[in-house]
């Protein structure tokens, strides 16, 4: 929806596994033409994009890399990029450049699309070692092309920088709703205001999607729980013994920083 | 501004320790006499309603106690229930009933002010032992003439109820956004998506406020924050120990809760 929004005269061609959503596609002169073969899909493709889940890129890959022409490359969504790229670079080569969109939300579906989800989104994009600069200039120009304010880092970075910003919010969602749950009389939650509502907004993701990511960036995930579950029991022994001006000093330089924290996009959450 | 939109009729006299505010409010129509001394505020008052931080509002009920008249009833918006009715029964006696009306925003001020922020607003009553029944249906009609939904509990359910589902999400927006400061290179948080933004909005709260409440209701904050680092450790352990089905389980059931929560009142964060 965004690439026809931005780049109306591109031919965009879809392969999906649910053909009902290729039906729609075609439908809403979304997609020039749908395909439920991998490898019809990328025939005479310029630059192939990957949106699946990360587990299913690899055998994604695999089914239509045969069938890519000569200089086409190829660039991905997935949420994590060390797997990714460890995975995609054998089977794709030179070709491939990893991109990690900051957009979306808890909603999924085509009904859930709207053209200007990547408009001043930051978009990471992690070249692996074998990316020839061609591939990367190709992805760099696309991603840019949406919208995207464009960062360029190695997987590695990319993997701990969102484990924090991104992984760690998502699952303090899911782990403070379950929490109201274990600790409260049934319907607590019903009662929250809004600092609940947002703190859990993104626990209505799609739990299959989310386990995928939080598995497959294990080691910052772990990490990043285990520091904030540290931080939390120093914030308890704080407020134990009274240390007043230390938890005033936390909340003050949370908020000096938040306060300076970029607008979001227009529309955001839909 | 709430109470001007749905009781026209009615008469609004405000304290405010700031006479700027108090001059504003005259200018908007918004109060129809301003006083700076508390005693004269309450003079002629059928209803007192103290909205200031938890940790003046003894000091100032000693200040209006001895100027209210035989059957005013007093009510209050406290974050924190145990220890505002434990100060101020002894003050106001069979007069006094405490709530907590669950809306609000990180934003303070008049600017923030908005007629509706009541409407379907989850408000808890917690009348202590001493509140005469008169004084309760008076504070309960209060409530729900704004607009609210209205339930009723003693100050120590209250406490730890909001501990939960309030004083929780708000420390963890603080320690989310110092956690990613602490441990990400420079301007890290400025790649975010979402999912941060949301997770740490309330993060722009007044942190003296949010010191004072987490302070007032320290014993169930300290539990609430040990308890979610305990979940959050035992989050990384399953991922450590590949307990794939488990964590998705628990995915799962939040999700599934958090699809059901009631819907938002409107323009909840304009």
């Amino acid at each position: 929806m965004a690439l026809r929004a931005k780049r109306p005269s591109l031919s965009i061609t879809v392969w999906d596994r649910d053909s009902s959503t290729l039906g729609e596609l075609l439908k809403r002169g979304l997609a020039d033409r749908v395909e439920t073969d991998p490898a019809a899909a990328v025939k005479d493709a310029d630059l192939v994009v990957l949106c699946t889940p990360v587990a299913t890129m690899e055998q994604l890959a695999s089914a239509f890399a045969p069938a890519l022409s000569g200089d086409v490359v190829v660039t991905d969504t997935g949420s994590v990029k060390l797997p990714v790229v460890d995975r995609l670079t054998p089977i794709l080569g030179r070709r491939f450049v990893g991109a990690h969109p900051m957009a979306g939300s808890e909603r999924s579906g085509i009904l859930a699309a709207r053209a200007n989800l990547f408009d001043s989104a930051p978009c990471i994009v992690t070249p692996g070692g074998d990316a020839s600069s061609v591939s990367l200039a190709r992805v760099e120009e696309f991603w840019t092309a949406l919208g995207c304010r464009l960062t360029r880092m190695t997987p590695c970075e990319h993997d701990k920088l969102v484990s924090r910003i991104s992984h760690l919010p998502h699952a303090l969602a899911f782990a403070l709703m379950n929490l109201v749950l274990d600790t409260l009389p049934p319907g607590a939650q019903d009662l929250a205001g809004g600092s609940f509502r947002d703190a859990t907004r993104v626990a209505m993701s799609d739990p299959t999607l989310w386990h995928g990511i939080l598995t497959e960036n294990r080691t910052e995930v772990s990490a990043a729980l285990r520091e904030m579950a540290t931080l939390l029991t120093s914030m308890a022994s704080a407020l134990g013994e009274e240390k007043a001006d230390s938890l005033l000093d936390f909340l003050t330089r949370a908020k000096k920083h938040r306060d300076s924290l970029p607008l979001p996009p227009p529309e955001e959450n839909p």
